[in-house]
C-alpha cells in the first residue's frame, strides 16, 4: 500500500467526502455494543456504537488509516523522530511512562534513563515529606501543596488531583491536599493563600523554561507574603520543576529541583514531573506509579496498525469524519463522574493548542477544518445546563461520554429504589439513547430530531492505572489526527503575538502603538 | 415602522445577508473605542470597537432591532406577558430585583410584594445566621453553607459566591463560606462533606418543584451522614427554596423554608431566593441588595429602544449577525479575572438552554442558526490553552472579554516593573488587538490572520454592583436574541426525553428496551 501524509490525499478520500451519516435511530442493541468496543488499556474501553458511520465509513476510515501509516508514524515519533520541526525537537511523553521503540537519545544522554531518574527522585522526596522527615521550616510537617504554574503546568496536574483526591482520601492516601496558582490575576494568588496554613504548605513551582510571567510573578507574590511571616524560611518551603538549563534550575532558593526538557511539551506533561512531583506528594508515589502503567498499556495498544483494534486511532478517524468530512464545529466531553469534573478543561487545552492550526507541516493552508472547539462538563449537571442545545440546537455535536461503574466513596445509601451510582449510570445510558434515537411528537417543540453521535469511553472505576489510560487515550487520539491532517500538533505559535504585544504594552515609554494605547488607556493601565 | 416577528422577515434581512464582515486589522483607535462603548449599568460599560460589523451593518442591525420591537416585547415581558406560552408561564426574572413596568399579578396575588417579602425574610433570617443568634443543633454558629441544587440551582448562584468571595473576604464581610453539591454522582456530596464541619454548617436544598431527583437523592444522602453524628438534628441544619406548593414547602423537616414560583426559571433565578439566600448568608443581605440595585440598573437601561444606546440590545444584535448571518458557531467567554472562573459556565447553561432551539414560537423550523456554543475560561490562564485555536484554528470564533481595572484583594506587588493587576490587563489589551489585527509572517506557520472579533465589557471593580449589572446583561442579551429569532428563551423541552428514558431504566422490571437495556448492562447497573 502507498502511503500519503494527509488524509485528502489518500485514496478513500473522495469517497469519504460522498459518506452520509449512518441513521442511527434504531442501530442500537447489544450485538452492535460488543462490536464496537475496543480495549483501550488500563481497565478501560472505547465503545463507538452510537457514532454516525456505518461499516462502509469505517472500512474508508480504516484504509486512510493505513494509507496515513499513523500506526508507523506513531512508532517513529515514540523512537525520537522529528515530531515538532518547527521548533527542532522530538515529542517523547511517551517515553515518561515506559519505552515503545527502543531507548532515545540526545546526543550521549539517554532520555528514558533521564526521566527515570527524576522518577525515583522526585518520588524519594514525595516519600520524605510525607513520612514528615522533611518539614516545614517552622518544624510543621507539611500538610498542603500549592502548585504554581499555568496552561500545562496546570490544567493537566490540576485535573488529575482533582480525578483522584476522593479515591485517595476513601484509602486513607491522601496525605497532602492540593491547591493551585496559575491567574496573574491576584486575586488567584490571595484567595488560594488566603485558605491555607504557609508553615504547613510546600509551594511547588512549575516552569520549564524558568521565564513563565505569570508563574514568576505569582512566585514573587507567595515569597513576599511568606516573608511578611515571622520565621518562615521561604528557601525551605519552594521547590521547582523546570528544566536543568533554566534559571530556577540548582537554585538554592529552592529546596530542591526536579527535571523535565524541551522533549515533552507542557500539555502533553503530565506524566514527567510536571504533574508527577505534586500527585506523588498527595497521593504517594505508588499511586502516580500505577498512573504511568495505566498510560503505558494504553500507550502499547495504540500502537496496533489495524484501526478497528486500535481505541485511539478508532476515535481518532471519526473525529476527523466528523469534523472534516461532516463539518461539525465542536466535541462536547462529557464525564459522568464529579471527579472528572475539570477534565474537559485539561482536553480543551489538549486539542485545541495541539491542532487549532490552519496550515499543514510544509505551510500549506489547510482545505477542510482542522480542530474542532472542545468543551464540556460532568453530567449529570450538563443535563440541567447545556444539553438543551446538544439535543434540540441547529448545530449537531459530536459528544464523548465517559462512565465508570464503581464509586470513589463508599457511602451511598438508597433512595427511592436505587443507589445514586445506578441513578447516574441509567441517565448516562438514557442520554445516549436519547440522542442517537430522539423522539418524534406532533408538537413541534417537544420533537427530537436525535441523530446526535456520541461514543463512550467506560472503566470499572476511576483509579489511579484507568485515569492514566484515558489520559493517554486523548493524548495518542489527538496524535493520530495531526497525523491525518499533517499539522504540528506540538508546536503553539499562535499564542506568541500576544505575548509581543503584552509586553509592548509593558515596555517603558508606553507601546508606541495607536490600539494598544487605546485600551490601555481604557482598562486604566497607562 | 411596520413591525416583525422575526429576524428574517425583517426589511433588513436580505441586506444583512449581503454583508461582509467589516476589515478590523487597522481601524482601532481611541476614537472608534469611545463611539462603541455603552454604559451597560452598575459601572459596566460594553465597547464593540473590535467587532467586525462597519457603520452600514450596524445601521441594518438597528432597523432590524426596530422593527422586531425588542424594546416593547421587552417591556411587555417584564409586564407579565405570557413570554413563556409551551408552559403558559410568564418570565418575571427583572421583577425580582425590581418593577420595570408596574405591578404584575398573578390571579390577586402582588408578585413584585411577593419577591420582596421573600427578600425581606431571608435577609433576616441570613441577620440572625450570622450575627450567631440562630446556631447549630449542638451550639456551634454556623461557619458554612452548602447548597444543595443542580442546573440553575446551581451554576449561578455558585458562579456568584465564586465572583464576590475574595471581594466580601478582604472587607470582612465573607462570615460563612460556600460549598455546593449538585452531581447526582455520590462521589460528589461525599467529597464536599469530607472537607466540612457538619456541626457548624447549613444545607440549603433548592428545587423549585421539590421532585429533582439529583438533588432529592443528594439531601437523603446527607441527611443519612447527618444522622449517623451523634448529637445532630438535621432539622436545625436544613432550609428549603422552594415553591409554596412543594412537597418541602412548610414542612417540619427544615428549619425555615424561602419561596420561589414558577415564573422565575431556573437559569434565571439567581437573583431571587435560590441564589439570594446564600449569597445573603455568605456575604451579608447588604451586599445581595447591592447586586440586585446593579441588576436592576442593568435591566432599566436595557428598556432604551435605540440599540446604539442599548448595551444589551448591540451585543444581542452583534451575536445575531455572528451566528445567523456570518454563520458562527461559537462565542468564547474570556473573563480577565479569576473570581469569575465560573462565570462562562453559568452563561453557557443561560445561553445554551435558553436559545438552543431548533423551531420558533409557532414551531416553524428554523431555517439560520440558533443559539452557538458558549464556552470560556478565565484570562490569562486560557492564553496557555484554547488560545492557540482561536487565533489559528480554521474557523472564526467571536469573542467576549469582561475585564476590570482594579483587584478585589489589596496585596499586589510590584514585580519586574509592574503590578500583576497592569500584566493581567496589560495582556487583555495585547490579545484583543492581536486577534484583530493579526500579524504577517514569511513562515505560514507563525502568520496571524487576525480579523478575529471581540468586544469588552469593563468595570472599575468586580463587586456586587457591577456583577449584578454583568448578570443582567447576559440575561437582557440572550432575552433579545430569543425574540429576534422568535423562539422560546425561557423553555427547555429538550431536557425531557432524557429524564424519560432514565426512567424507564429504572423502572422495576427493567426498561423493556432493547438499547437502554444494552448500555445499562454495558454500564454495570442492569
Amino acid at each position: 500500500m502507498a502511503h500519503c501524509s494527509r488524509i485528502d490525499k489518500s485514496t478513500a478520500w473522495q469517497a469519504l467526502l460522498d459518506c452520509k451519516p449512518e441513521d442511527i435511530t434504531s442501530v442500537l442493541n447489544h450485538k452492535r455494543l460488543i462490536d464496537r468496543t475496543i480495549a483501550a488499556g488500563g481497565g478501560l474501553s472505547y465503545c463507538y456504537a452510537a457514532m454516525d458511520a456505518d461499516d462502509a465509513t469505517l472500512g474508508l476510515l480504516g484504509t486512510a488509516a493505513a494509507e496515513l501509516d499513523l500506526a508507523g508514524r506513531y512508532l517513529a515519533l515514540a523512537g525520537g523522530s522529528m515530531a515538532n520541526p518547527g521548533e527542532q525537537r522530538m515529542a517523547l511523553h511517551h517515553l515518561s511512562r515506559g519505552q515503545l521503540a527502543g531507548s532515545v537519545h540526545a546526543g550521549s544522554k539517554d532520555l528514558g534513563a533521564f526521566y527515570t531518574s527524576e522518577l525515583t527522585r522526585f518520588s524519594e522526596f514525595a516519600k520524605a515529606i510525607r513520612s514528615g522527615s522533611i518539614r516545614g521550616s517552622t518544624g510543621k510537617a507539611f500538610t498542603r501543596i500549592v502548585q504554581i504554574g499555568i496552561g500545562g503546568s496546570d490544567l493537566g496536574p490540576r485535573a488529575l488531583y482533582l480525578a483522584l483526591e476522593q479515591w485517595a482520601r476513601e484509602r486513607g492516601l491522601l496525605k497532602l491536599s492540593a491547591s493551585f496558582i496559575s491567574n496573574v490575576d491576584p486575586d488567584d494568588a490571595n484567595g488560594v493563600l488566603a485558605g491555607i496554613d504557609p508553615e504547613a504548605t510546600l509551594f511547588i513551582l512549575v516552569s520549564k523554561s524558568g521565564t513563565t510571567q505569570e508563574t514568576l510573578a505569582n512566585e514573587a507574590l507567595v515569597r513576599a507574603r511568606l516573608a511578611s511571616q515571622a520565621g518562615i524560611d521561604a528557601r525551605r518551603h519552594l521547590v521547582a520543576v523546570t528544566s536543568e538549563t533554566s534559571p530556577l534550575a540548582k537554585n538554592t532558593a529552592y529546596l530542591d529541583s526536579f527535571y523535565i526538557d524541551d522533549y515533552i511539551g507542557g500539555r502533553y506533561s503530565s506524566t514527567s514531573a510536571v504533574g508527577g512531583l505534586a500527585l506523588s506528594l498527595a497521593l504517594g508515589p505508588e499511586a502516580f506509579t500505577e498512573l504511568l502503567a495505566g498510560a503505558h498499556e494504553a500507550d502499547r495498544l495504540a500502537l496496533e496498525p489495524d484501526m478497528r483494534k486500535n481505541a485511539a486511532m478508532t476515535d481518532a478517524m471519526l473525529g476527523l469524519y466528523e469534523r472534516s468530512v461532516l463539518g461539525r464545529p465542536a466535541t462536547a466531553i462529557l464525564p459522568y463522574s464529579q471527579a472528572l469534573s475539570r477534565f474537559p478543561a485539561h482536553l480543551q487545552q489538549l486539542d485545541m493548542e495541539s491542532n487549532g492550526k490552519r496550515v499543514d507541516m510544509h505551510g500549506e493552508p489547510l482545505r477542510y477544518p482542522s480542530g474542532p472547539i472542545v468543551f464540556g462538563e460532568p453530567g449529570t449537571n450538563g443535563q440541567h445546563s447545556f444539553y438543551q442545545l446538544l439535543h434540540q440546537g441547529t448545530d449537531i455535536i459530536p459528544l464523548q461520554f465517559i462512565g465508570f461503574r464503581k464509586n470513589q466513596t463508599r457511602f451511598d445509601p438508597e433512595f427511592q429504589g436505587s443507589s445514586a451510582r445506578t441513578k447516574l449510570n441509567a441517565n448516562l445510558a438514557a442520554q445516549i439513547v436519547a440522542f442517537a434515537r430522539g423522539q418524534s411528537n406532533q408538537n413541534p417543540n417537544k420533537l427530537f430530531p436525535g441523530q446526535r453521535p456520541s461514543s463512550l469511553l467506560v472503566a470499572d472505576e476511576l483509579n489511579p492505572r484507568s485515569l492514566g489510560a484515558l489520559l493517554a487515550h486523548y493524548e495518542n487520539k489527538v496524535m493520530f489526527q495531526g497525523f491525518a491532517w499533517n499539522i504540528n500538533s506540538f508546536d503553539q505559535e499562535g499564542v506568541q503575538l500576544g505575548k509581543l504585544l503584552a509586553a509592548r504594552v509593558l515596555q517603558q515609554g508606553g507601546p508606541q502603538d495607536e490600539a494598544l494605547e487605546a485600551y490601555g488607556k481604557f482598562l486604566g493601565i497607562l
